[in-house]
């Protein structure tokens, strides 16, 4: 394809190295595409006929329904889905097809390409994502009246709903969807018309090509346009900071599912059992879940890494973007449904998570007692310190130690005090927006129910 | 201050590693202006007295005139920002500031208090990277009738203008100012009156404190609030590509400042010399742009790994936060108004960058030229590969070789071919949007302009 | 010190982006002890006297002492720890202070101390490894005789020695320990002679250097001596994977040490309370052992980007390095001995271990019994799955299903049977090297003495 | 395989994230292997009888040859390469085939099979690295007597020879050799027989299985046999660090390929054109060698972030070992002897390298020479410091300015001067151990010929 100023051929092990439809075969339906729009752009620029403009189309539309198919066959010297493309056009349409590159370097043309292919994973990750929000939503809602103990440094602090707790990956998860639509309307910016690096020197209507393949506006900079990777950078980013939230979440469920917690129960459709011990049931898909946060970072400090120090415009080094997008997308699309269906169909063991309530968790509430009798917090805080102390020197509970116990240490006390050692009690106090009070929850899930549906 | 429940003072080596007052002692306006706002929102839900709030509010500023002095003197208790602040307003005040921290906790506070502070940064990098983009755009209109070789694969490509190349990087930047601006609406979200993670049972009103502080909302999530580092996260991302763009430019500079390209000088207030070599000028404020690189990077996947697997909920873990976002906000501030001084100051060789323009740049035009006489692309590409390799074998200048030995590679070609090999010419057709042509470079800057003075 | 053939002062903020003695002002013991041996090395090539050596030896150590006293004042001038100590000396002894640099140059100056300097560190690091080890060791053989639940994937696994678990990290520390002295090794050359980038020219004895400061051989390659950073890159993988492996004792403990676990609590010494809710007290310092891999992989992350397609021979963009290797330096330093106090202070709940151990732990000896009695294994394993369902359908325990549904499962089964469910039979079973018997585990430690004691 | 205990299929799209067959199938040969020493161990401990041995090891090699012929047909509840091979071995031999696994379990099975593929694969590396220190060598032989500039930060500094430029790669490579063999003593460790991590109960003997299986040792501790990938994280960071010493390389080969330093001309084997313009040769090769830093770099980072965090034994995140491993693996594999092939063909242009050597780089020598008249470094580099700007002011060259100039600027120099400025003078003084100068080049060269023959 561009031969004509060398005298020898490929080196075979190079030529390996230096392919890519290995793996950007992905691109097809993205660069056939592409490629019909730039048809039409050459036509209108009277840089082909309507008739050559329709031969292309149509035979490129045959190019991608051979991919559809599976039926394309790759010659060896396909480099990559780029001339792979134009090779099979050429059998199928005869010479016209030598006009299809016209002005075009397959520098914009692979940054076109990626680009309406991360606009496509943008939306279907979205789709996901709004998926594993719904089975939050709806665990959540079906579960508004279990109690469970709250953990700071994994040590009991104070009663929540497990509802609250669910629903805190909503969040996390709402701004991973923000994050995505951000970077969308940086991905949509046309890089084709870039030529190589100066710019299409044919007088190609770049706001017509933008129109055509859906782009929001056309790229500023030649330059700048062939050798942007920042939006894959943003967008694996973003991918690894989803993987961070469902690794966190793995953990947690992990947890939760161990003998010790005994919070949740996986359903079998979701866990594994033991090559050895027979008695063993794994919570495999959510160990999954924290694990693949590794590959999802490694895949952003792989794009980082080659973009670092490289000089401008287009260099080859920029192949390299690829396989760590398809890795991202690829770890997502497999993850985030099988974390859907964990949720959807978690068993919730409100008896287990009663049980692990203990009356020092109201701590803090038996604190605010004190406050709401006068006592500076900070006092306060020293003084129920000291009542923690005291019944754990006599091994009882902090609801155990008597009225006089208490009078001894704060004389505030008084026959209000039981009151205070009340679960329900304490998390109806939390009404703020945003706390874990029922009503506070309730508000909370009609927001998310809200944004969800929009 | 927590010590009510232990019977044991701290090893000295674990006080050491778990304070952090050495490092965040740099959130002390930031916390202040929060424990203000706090005072404030106590009072109005009657917590305290307005007498309390006011002696409050001015204990809070005299601490804050003693940082603002340097004259705040650290106690070896001072476990960190909150603790020091807190014991220094009770040295001040006297008891009432054991109010302070009624309903609040460290978690909610250092949560609110980094979010101010990412804010304020947020502001100030914008402001810089408007800096540098106006050092750009002013050498790039003193320059416009510069023509420079454009490179790919670092190879002589096709002639560009000079200033096309260098605005390159001001998109580059555009989009980093874009991403800090969306990183800065998931920044503007009120953690306060979170808690330790449950939410707050006594009624302070949030949307209050979010009015003070400047915050856009409150957080729909006690849980996610104090455990929430994703702003951290996007914008040590943001600060990382940044760097990326910076080592890109330095890695540009730094080979144009090389005696064999020789297109640019640093000024010598940016560059220094050798210890040992006496004729060496180094361009080294270009090679830390390029560095630099390197910690933004390793900043932001400190970040990701202290995330990673983390249970949900506030974990002391996270008290990783805040030495890789100063250091990425250090790094940004010493080094953007290095690299604007260095564009400023930059003496750009036109002569020999005109020098460096070789014939053979011109091969794309003579197959657009063969294009225009009805050879499709492929094969007026392939003829002009001819025409190199023959140049080359007989080793002369492309626009030497004579029209009879262009005929032989196709009849095509005619005595217009001589204007063919005109750069000025051949950017001149590049004048489509984003392209290299002067028109087209003219109107790229013109929507700069328009885009800075927003 | 090298603006002889400048004619501007540096800019100000370039001076402060370019200057290095705020951090590497760490390597003056290391520096001087360099330049000492440099004096001794120039006197015996005859490009100084012996007066003059002397008086430079003695200068270098006077300006050590001020270093040591904290009475060194650095000027604004001084760019580096190098230029530091050479204008200093100057002050110091006169003129004769210009001829200590003859034929050296910072590259090579600044390889050499950076060496010397991890040289040291490893040598301590490998001590506080040593010391961490021997705490785990002790704790060990304390505890030889609790039994607790091993875990894979989190679930209950197979019942083991406490102090089997223990030791799992003595082995991980022992090859970090390993990977130490390997890397030492590639530390321990010189590159002092290797002037700027092309060797010196007056006839330095390298290798009298190499026995001056203590290297185990000299570079082959002067190009290669002042670029070369691997040593740096090689220890903070080495650091990296260190903080990775406390990380993983940072989980386990912070595991142990919560409510639902019990098995262990930390002193009071290594916690910390809540400024909020009283009865907490949090495993802090694990907590940090476990978010501290964060950073230490970052500082990795650094370097290797920093590293990452620079242009041979040495270039500004290297003196990156020492940042990450100092934090990296100091992460380990203040972490191993808390991670040491921890262990050595533990309190081990033996009776809370016992008690989460349960009968299905043991159905893999269940399903050995059916092997010894010739069910092939992989019938076995399915056959006490069935076990397994069955006892957990009927809510028993996998021990008090009678021994006719035993029979119904697999007839091979008899009265013995009540023999499998005995943990410390099952553990004894398990005496191959390296497995958990107690007699394995106490030859375990017997060669975990005997290393510590090389 | 281990569904006794579940009442329920998997789900679909858990099963394919859980399955890891698509890429551990690359394991056969190591897993057959590890299963046939298995087999003979069962025997030896007569939990199998001789014939059943016969039987398994005959089968498995079945296995294998099916394997090895592209003939094995997976199934889809082959979960991994450890059950297909077991599923099919019982297919072809019936019941025994069940005894296979006694006292095994995936988790010390799978530790062992990636053990035996990275000492494969580590002695595989070493060879294609001595492979490419080779054609160094050879090159560096053939074209001993080229001079041509040595750079620091990118600026001419010295003359050095081209063989020594090259000779730096050597000894990075060589440091990369020794890396992967010292990692290699680390992998060499046996963890079969560690079962899931409690160790074996039926009297395997692991010394014999060691020897069977070739590895140096057996693993101390079952738990960390088990749960150990700090071998894999070893051998990425070595591959990491290859891979950033190839970045530098095909840095320097793309600079020095440029047509402004025009030093060398890759072959048209390693080269390649564009789609766009027909003159364009572009050293993709190289560009390949600098960006793949960026996958190897990231593929460290993915399994450092899997372990971060995680808690002993085994978890099913340590899955995610391996595709980063295997990428690693298969990016060095293609990438080492294309840059071998690369070196081996390159035509180095030594017209072109003397040109670029211009007289100020001596100005080194000039202070030399000033130094061996007595005065004293630090004055002597002043004073040619200023020479150069002097000659800078004139416009000519450091050599050019008059003797009366230079008399001016220091009164010792006298008529010897004009030998200073003679570039192989300059490279002969340069013969300290490690120097450019032509003997120590051809000393180092023949020290890197006796490592290589070892």
């Amino acid at each position: 394809m561009w031969g004509g100023r060398f005298s020898k051929q490929m080196d075979d092990r190079f030529a390996y190295l230096n392919a890519s439809l290995r793996f950007d075969w992905r691109l097809y339906a993205a660069d056939i595409r592409g490629s019909r729009a730039y048809a039409r752009a050459l036509a209108r620029a009277h840089l082909i006929s309507e008739m050559e403009r329709d031969a292309l189309v149509d035979g490129l539309t045959r190019v991608e329904q051979e991919f559809d198919a599976g039926t394309f066959a790759a010659q060896p010297s396909d480099e990559d889905i780029h001339t792979a493309v134009e090779r099979r056009l050429g059998e199928l349409v005869g010479a016209v097809a030598g006009k299809l590159h016209t002005g075009r370097s397959r520098n914009d043309q692979v940054a076109t390409d990626t680009r309406l292919f991360v606009l496509d994973t943008i939306r279907n990750l979205q789709f996901a994502i709004r998926n594993l929000q719904s089975a939050i939503l709806e665990k959540s809602e079906q579960q508004l009246d279990v109690l469970m103990p709250g953990y700071t440094h994994l040590q009991r602090a104070q009663p929540i709903l497990f509802s609250h707790w669910l629903m805190a990956y909503f969040w996390m998860l709402e701004r991973d969807h923000a994050r995505l639509r951000d970077c969308a309307t940086r991905v949509s910016v046309l890089p084709l018309g870039a030529g190589a690096l100066a710019g299409n020197a044919l007088g190609i209507d770049r706001d017509f090509l933008a129109r055509e393949l859906g782009f929001a506006r056309v790229s500023d900079n030649s330059i700048d346009a062939v050798s942007d990777r920042d939006f894959i950078a943003e967008f694996l980013f973003a991918a690894a900071l989803i993987g961070a939230h469902l690794s966190r979440l793995g953990e947690d469920l992990v947890l939760y599912s161990s003998a010790e917690f005994g919070f949740v129960t996986l359903d079998d459709a979701y866990a594994t059992g033991s090559s050895l011990m027979p008695q063993k049931k794994n919570p495999d898909a959510m160990e999954l879940a924290r694990g693949k946060a590794g590959r999802l970072i490694g895949d952003l400090m792989s794009l980082l890494v080659v973009l670092k120090g490289l000089p401008s415009s287009y260099n080859k080094d920029l192949q390299e973007d690829k396989e760590p997008l398809f890795d991202a997308v690829d770890t997502l699309d497999a993850l985030l449904p099988v974390v859907a269906g964990v949720i959807r169909t978690l068993r919730v063991h409100a008896d287990k998570m009663r049980a692990a309530l203990d009356a020092a968790m109201l701590a803090t509430d038996l604190a605010d007692y004190l406050v709401r009798r006068g006592v500076p917090f900070r006092d306060a805080h020293r003084r129920v310190g000291e009542a923690v102390k005291l019944a754990e020197t006599r091994g009882i509970a902090l609801a155990d130690l008597s009225l006089d116990a208490y009078k001894t240490i704060a004389p505030e006390f008084d026959a209000a005090l039981k009151d205070v050692f009340d679960f329900a009690r304490a998390l109806a106090a939390r009404e703020t927006v945003g706390g874990t009070g029922p009503g506070a929850v309730r508000a909370q899930i009609g927001r998310a129910k809200g944004i969800i549906k929009e």
